[in-house]
């Protein structure tokens, strides 16, 4: 080894032994006769220390390193007598006797440091530097945590992790799949997987009972702010388990991360909410519950005092922000503003004060008479020195722009800490979604969910409404996985590919091979994947995933630093049997 | 859960417990009034009792149960009157009150059972059935146990597991490089890794220190028998360190994965080889040496007998077969017929039997006296009984056919037992191979290996001699991994293109975004990687890596059970900006 320590091994019961260290300049200054070098490396920095009085000449070559210079010193371990208590080795020096130079540095486009000068896109272009920052590097340490304690418990737990290709097969229903021509299989496609959810399946029907696997999934999609072309998931599944074992496991695993990754240890079971429920008091499938503000719905009480706005409307909802009754007019202006953005759309914002002194104020004092507007605030339970701030319109679009409200007023309230940590599940999804444009249902999970029994008689019906069991897990408002319990029976699956509208030639060509093993003693089985870049930022407390990837690649899907995806030259065209058809230029 | 314990959980303490089981039927037979199924799952086999007395109608129920078919059953554990001592659970059995069919099964397509009636392309039609037998499927839990411990094993040495990204850089040279068409951005393509090589060296620029991943790899390349389109490597790479401190590193890896998943204490340092050595005692740079048998040169030795044969070969070298003077004229011949397969290419074999009664026959009587024969025997320190064998040819030629020969007579001879493990590091691999056809060198571990620097002086005058800081371990003459010392020297590795023969653009072109890295203070790294597939088959006595992989390709690259690689639509093709351009059928 060219070090017998890193540079963050170092303490005062050190004092007086010889070390080697080897590392990156961090900086380096010159105090009268003596030079201190800070000495970098992954696990810490060192300060050395260069006296110009004991060895002219070292000091001199001290002297002129410059930033990221690699170096390997020599020295004595030395009780500092300007110690720094900010830093873990900062009780100690290195009195050097000896440097090698291990390499030098051109000056690096930006500073190596937490708060560094460089910008988004020169970061990501040297992102090999960027790396070297301490609060980024952290990152993927964390990652590596989480990676590592979701083996540890999967392992514990019966688990067995599995490979599963990455190079299968394409199906003609997949537009967003990635397909990559195969040069032996000339005119033919794999596509790389978006997700292993057949192989993770058929791995069920094998019988291999608890399945687990960190995997890259892969959708050539528009990215959108966060989003990858690959990602990766923490994919499971169990056999033999019913939605309550699922929970119950996938509970524990995040309860497992917290404790050995953050060391926070959740009291409570996680509590779970219908997909109804979450609608109505949330006004979305993945709730910040870090607050409560819950929607209260007050149409019944706005009845009859002519107020078109409300009148006409299908929903009218408000939720009572705590002690916000001070809010100035430029506030709530902020706040209509906020809720007229495209983005959400609504029309206008309705808002109630509840004055310290039990008086009222609100943006509708025409149509309705403190009285009446009583009644709206004990609904809402609030007290004097409360906001009430009401939206309505169509149910669920309404209740979509309150969730955007709610949210925002938990922002500006400070509800919503980055270090508390707020795990729900969503239970009770609908099986089904109604696409308006194609006149179709859609799967609101995926083909493979199993309907609640109780609900199959509505299948042919009234499909809307049935219940499916199919779960998320959401922290701090967070989708971090989700999951379903599976059909196993080839009959049920086979309804399932008709109701949504797949011709049996379709169902067939693309999950055939799924069908042929359900003809095998396909067993009961169910799972979940969570989404480990999300984890990952969720954990960091970083509001992007890209953040926690080593090489993420931008929004148009690019490498900056490799200059990735690029040309191929025209033989290797050839090889693979393909012929560029690009798009005309003007 | 559908169950209170698995159908390999039960033993003698667990009588007259209530329990719940699922499981597939394995076997089903009817003895007088009572029915005996024996229920699997992953866990091991458990027989259940059904007895027409008591309940005739279950019983009816179970006689009707079909092989595969998934069930879940209540009953009492109970001892048996006829124990089985060759399965855990053969003290019990369980006597079933109760019983729900969960799903039915076709008859399988081959047996499920270790010695299956199954062809390999009906097994690998049918994988999903193929990997419910005990044997395969305990490969895949062998190979979730050495990733597991080789995680565990360096994430307690400060490894961080990092994901390189899948989609790379495609480089014009990667003829062998997978391509992914980008629609985002038209005419340009991602290339899938090879292996995340500049990624890891990219890593330790950064200060990572040390680094490994699991990675998925691909090469389009046509595959002979054990290759796979797909492979995964234990990719690994550290900073500031010396090729003796990666050797122990990865030897400590090695010993705790052959402690934790097949008890075995190597009481030795793992031997070293160099390259040299191994061609020149092995005839090849992965010797088995689980036995001795080396080459011994004799060219010397056979000079001046008029002997055309060995007079004008530049080499003639003897392996001694141990006790094999006994052979007869048959098994000689075969040897013979061996040698001159057209794979392995000699013109013949010269032998030499040393009889016990110490006569000497031999096929050069003509030319060699016995007192000549006796130098040989000498120098191959034969003793009677022994059998010397001979080839001769251009040095590196027959000593190649001179190892086939050798691993040959390991076999016959029962020397190559599979549950004797023989690791070996090779070291000293030279830096450069000699091409022929094109009369250039080629790097031969790749183009970022450090060259020893006491053979740097050769680098200009005699570059086939210069050393590479490269190795490989080797275990029973497979090659499990191998990796080197890197070049961090920027000017350096610039030189390493020229002598490879790459332009500045080219080398610019490919390898810029690592060049550029290097400016930027670059420490000395030096790291390696294992095949987890070659790694699984060794520690499970496989011939092949395909048995330890899950969902393998055949050697046309193609998975036969879900139809991969396939045709894609037209619509798919415009969008990704391509047309084919198929080769005419005659």
């Amino acid at each position: 080894m060219l070090r017998s320590c890193t540079c963050g091994d170092l303490r005062i019961d050190n004092v007086s032994q010889e070390v080697t260290l080897a590392g990156w300049v961090q900086k380096n200054r010159k105090m009268g006769g003596m030079t201190f070098v800070d000495l970098r490396d992954r696990y810490g920095v060192t300060q050395l220390v260069f006296n110009n009085d004991i060895n002219a000449e070292l000091c001199e070559q001290a002297n002129k390193l410059g930033r990221e210079y690699v170096i390997q010193v020599k020295g004595v371990v030395s009780e500092r007598s300007n110690k720094n208590p900010n830093m873990p080795t900062g009780d100690i020096e290195i009195i050097v006797s000896d440097m090698k130079l291990l390499n030098s540095s051109a000056v690096p486009p930006f500073t190596i440091e937490d708060n560094t000068d460089g910008g988004d896109d020169i970061r990501m272009q040297y992102r090999y530097l960027d790396l070297r920052r301490n609060n980024v590097r952290s990152n993927m340490e964390l990652r590596h945590k989480i990676a590592f304690e979701t083996r540890r418990f999967l392992d514990a737990e019966n688990f067995l992790e599995v490979e599963t290709p990455i190079l299968i097969k394409s199906t003609p229903e997949g537009a967003r799949d990635f397909v990559v021509p195969s040069r032996m299989n000339p005119g033919e496609f794999y596509a790389l997987p978006q997700s292993p959810q057949l192989f993770k399946q058929l791995l069920m029907v094998s019988g291999f009972d608890r399945y687990f696997q960190i995997a890259k999934c892969f959708r050539d999609e528009d990215l959108r702010a966060d989003r990858q072309p690959e990602f990766t998931q923490i994919d499971c599944e169990m056999t033999f388990v019913e939605q309550e074992d699922v929970l119950n496991m996938f509970e524990g695993l995040m309860r497992h991360l917290f404790k050995y990754v953050k060391d926070i240890d959740f009291a409570e079971a996680f509590p779970r909410m219908t997909w109804e429920d979450a609608m109505n008091f949330y006004g979305c499938d993945k709730p910040d519950i870090r607050f409560d503000m819950k929607f209260v719905e007050i149409k019944d009480l706005t009845e009859g005092h002519n107020f078109p706005v409300f009148d006409s409307a299908e929903y009218v909802g408000a939720i009572c922000a705590t002690g916000c009754a001070s809010y100035t007019r430029k506030q709530l202006d902020q706040l209509t503003d906020f809720v007229k953005r495209p983005q959400i759309g609504a029309k206008g914002l309705v808002y109630v004060k509840y004055e310290q002194d039990g008086s009222i104020k609100s943006s509708v004092d025409k149509f309705y008479s403190a009285d009446v507007i009583k009644t709206w605030l004990e609904r809402c339970d609030a007290k004097p020195g409360d906001l009430l701030l009401i939206l309505c319109g169509d149910r669920r679009k309404a209740q979509k722009q309150l969730c955007e409200l709610r949210l925002e007023m938990g922002e500006r309230m400070g509800l919503r800490d980055k270090d508390t940590f707020a795990p729900l599940w969503v239970v009770d999804f609908p099986l089904f979604e109604w696409d308006e444009d194609s006149q179709r249902f859609y799967a609101m999970h995926h083909p493979f969910t199993m309907p609640n029994p109780d609900d199959l008689a509505l299948l042919d019906t009234d499909p809307g409404k049935v219940r499916a069991w199919a779960y998320d897990m959401v922290i701090n408002g967070v989708e971090l996985g989700g999951g379903s319990i599976r059909i196993h029976d080839g009959g049920l699956q086979k309804r399932m590919f008709q109701l949504l509208g797949f011709s049996d030639e379709q169902a067939q060509d693309q999950f055939g091979f799924l069908m042929d093993a359900f003809k095998y003693g396909a067993p009961p089985h169910g799972g979940l994947a969570f989404g480990l870049d999300r984890l990952v930022s969720m954990f960091a407390g970083l509001d992007s995933i890209r953040d926690c990837i080593a090489f993420p690649k931008n929004n148009s899907g690019r490498d900056v630093m490799n200059d990735a995806p690029s040309k191929i030259d025209d033989a290797q065209l050839k090889e693979l049997f393909l012929e560029l058809n690009l798009p005309k230029e003007d």
